[in-house]
């Protein structure tokens, strides 16, 4: 089983390989200048900062499908611990163990390889317990500070959440940027608003995770030709699962990820945003959304915040 | 044994409980309006974004002597794994165990406590392994974006880092002000550099740790004087140790986030930063430096950003 | 809200604080004797060994019903590594994080408390993230090691496995040691079987955690009156579950580790020495149990065997 | 690079692919019979219990050196809880992360590999971050218990520890029977002690680590011309560190573990058995030394006795 013509077609279109030479680690990230930063830090008017990652705790978004993505075991070490004696100044300390892809995360581009290949045409073997990702891993991933802009796919449709097996096109996307009268720019980070999220802020795990509506396997072209630096949405499995296309599992992701050397981001909370954008009719902001240097890391959790 | 009466001198002048009310979690970080943060956006001039974080990696900074304070023990779970057959994309996953405190971090203002209490007054005890710190704990922080503001102390006194024993004072820090043309101002979040983090990246963990330079227990006044929403550095112990008074320790913690209810950075990486703020003739910019939400955490990584 | 009565008129009965001292913290494990093990090895006849722990795996019996209780991450950190150039011998390392109590375990006494004390009359204060249970803690175990006895109580009763409902009385055990032809003596290591592990086998771990069968409150002093040394059995939560009086929950674990100071196991697989002792007609065998000396552990993984 | 022929010739000798089938993935483990265990039981005279793993903590025999290993972090996730409301029955519960091969440990066969391969020649690349070891894995290993033999090489020379530069050869392992009055018999568990634990002991990890006595590369083939079912030892490395041999690091562990596929066994205290053999008179007893049953683990902590 290989995969099928028509993604090699699509990829063919969306490779940025070479691109940014040989060596480039960091793909569409290289899109985002300073002059993008500046003109990312001029849209702020009111100066509202919207936090859009989930909390982290144990009872998080994963439901145990995907082996060894653990939610957090988040446990204290110290409590109140007068560590030079009593009556002294205390603290309290505490640890975490998570799966980096578990939470509000950007996917690396090394998370996917498709045919024995990363980002850039490097081999996948390149990945080890050992040296983890060592090209492309999460900790050569610059700031990622730039011109945030909110599709809310599922308001402009005045929906609540889209239906579960609704793949949003670039068709819906440009609805969408409609509705937000904004235009997506080169070095843009574009959220994309499926409402999906409702669910799992509901309580109901399961039904967030699967079936789940996402990105269709056209929407990278679209984000090829606007030159987009990164995506992230609200769902756990960023493209539509199960698949638009019967046995073609995360052809999205081999195309952002592999192909492009686009980050994308997962479980974004885009509520608060989504309302936020709407009361202030603004849909471009500042957003920051930093990456923790994991040496090697496919993934990281990520705070984001946008600033209206 | 209790705290001295020159540690509650302090205290009293910087206290700040009940100043936002009885039920408030989040201290000085009120200070942060929207204003503040236009004028924050306002700042960006070439949109250099420089990372303030170490690399999260198992030699890490810590030494072992803080116990349970870990590295990052950063493992793969999965490498190329073709979930959905052979010759589908394949994914790579990875897991993470680490001491929230361990590297570049956030401390949470109930992180230190003294007489029993945490911030605002509240008892100590809320703290349990169970509930953790459920009194302002780092997910009740709100995002982190303001006006930074570099004293780059050492670079002030043309020193490459601080002597060992080296308290910053009050002075050291109007000076560091004023050789960077830069008033601090209510809701700042201030970034104090000694320099010190050069032995670390130099592979000298041990020096690092211990002697070090770092803020005097005199600091909280000036900060409080001029409501500072938060302040970091780049050494691990963030104030001077051993402390200036024989047997004071940690009493800038105890200022800080017990009776000011303002949050403090260490490891905080600024030599990069110090190099540009130079370049740049810029001590003011905009800093992201968002908390991840572990619920009832005491700490977080963070990966700051400065955008000048 | 506080124990009833019914509760505290057996925990005076079965109590044996200051029976083997004011400083003891091994409670009954005390009744293991030289004597006693070289009957236990006396025991052995076809030198047949059956083991009984479940295998340790992500997918292990937790549901996530016990915050904290997590089953085992097990992640590879080095696969084929050739640490010392290529071409010489490889290693591969492996890393755990897992619950103490998550699969089959011991509990150590301090696991319990009631009313502020554990075994022995101690304050369960002495418990501290710091500190771990320094008192009594899985370390201070002696090596378990003893004659093991069989009693199976489904096997006797012609069932594959009791009902959910069933409380395990002290006739079931008499009808159980009956069945064997074994007489429970002081220092043995009791094995209660009830065929709920069957379940959990299955796959259904939801069905296996709850309802389910398991010791009746009345058994602890059936347990006393004999001297024995340990109990385990074959289900998630020892004691039936829910319990047989309302709202008495967790009583048999108070009643054994705290007032008797006796070890408990849970989830022990009894499936294969049910079939071996009835193959075998021989319900007492040399058992090994020995727990991991976790320094201040209130449990253990444990991988016991029962060598007949 | 590859191995010398000096390697290849002992492994021609000790090689045991296939001689319990292609299928077999417990090696020399097979030679512990029911008749083995009998008359390991028939040592037991006094029932004396000696435990010979080391204190699981975080201050442990990792010095760091060796990437991935880590000590426990033991962590308390609740303590003294009262789950089910207030004035019940309270519980405490722990959690920890370490390395399989952190403290006193087995190695299982899949741990080693050299020339890409593995035990039973099978393909070192079926060890992955899914399956981990599903080959020859620790759960694979039946129960591990038979007759112990301690040869005590540094008492049998009248030293406390052997030099840190001494390689235990056969003559010394003949020399150590010969002082035991024993026999090695095939199915044994042989302890070799070289007393290099006590610096361990006294604290100074870094001396025990590095450099180390250990077993001689002339080894192998005496346990194999015994049929001995495993070795463990009082080091850290287990074969003399650095190598005797210059750069031939880890033959013992390719020879053990790969071409006779025979467990091995680390950082076990033989101090107390040192002693109770001494006075007992007595050099074999009952060892039971149980795997935890890691699904695909390469190694798995033990808590290993020996009942004199």
């Amino acid at each position: 089983m290989s995969l099928p013509a028509a993604f090699h077609d699509i990829a063919k279109r969306v490779n940025n390989w070479g691109r940014w030479g040989e060596d480039d680690e960091i793909g569409t990230l290289n899109l985002i200048t300073g002059e993008v930063v500046r003109s990312a830090a001029a849209t702020v008017r009111s100066g509202r900062r919207v936090p859009l990652a989930l909390p982290l705790r144990q009872d998080g978004v994963q439901t145990g499908v995907i082996p060894g993505r653990v939610n957090p075991l988040h446990t204290m070490v110290q409590i109140n611990q007068e560590l030079f004696g009593p009556g002294t100044v205390a603290t309290s300390d505490d640890t975490v163990t998570m799966g980096l892809q578990a939470a509000t995360h950007w996917d690396a581009l090394p998370h996917a390889s498709h045919s024995g290949r990363i980002y850039n045409g490097r081999p996948a073997h390149t990945i080890t317990p050992h040296d983890r990702a060592r090209l492309s891993g999460i900790d050569k991933v610059p700031p990622v500070v730039s011109r945030g802009v909110l599709l809310d796919v599922a308001r402009a449709k005045g929906l609540d959440r889209l239906a579960a097996d609704h793949a949003v096109t670039p068709e819906d996307l440009e609805e969408a940027a409609e509705y937000g009268r904004v235009t997506v720019r080169a070095g843009d980070i574009v959220l994309v608003r499926t409402g999906q999220m409702r669910l799992c802020l509901e309580g109901d795990r399961h039904g967030y995770a699967f079936p789940s509506p996402g990105l269709s396997v056209r929407t990278p072209e679209w984000f090829h030709a606007r030159d987009v630096a990164a995506v992230a949405n609200d769902t756990l499995t960023f493209e539509i699962f199960p698949p638009e296309i019967e046995n073609l599992w995360l052809a999205v992701h081999a195309l952002d990820l592999v192909e492009m050397g686009m980050l994308q981001g997962q479980n974004w909370n885009l509520e608060e945003l989504s309302t936020a954008c709407a009361q202030e009719r603004q849909y471009a902001f500042l957003l920051s959304a930093m990456a923790e240097p994991f040496v090697g890391g496919t993934g990281t959790p990520v705070a984001p915040v946008a600033v209206l």
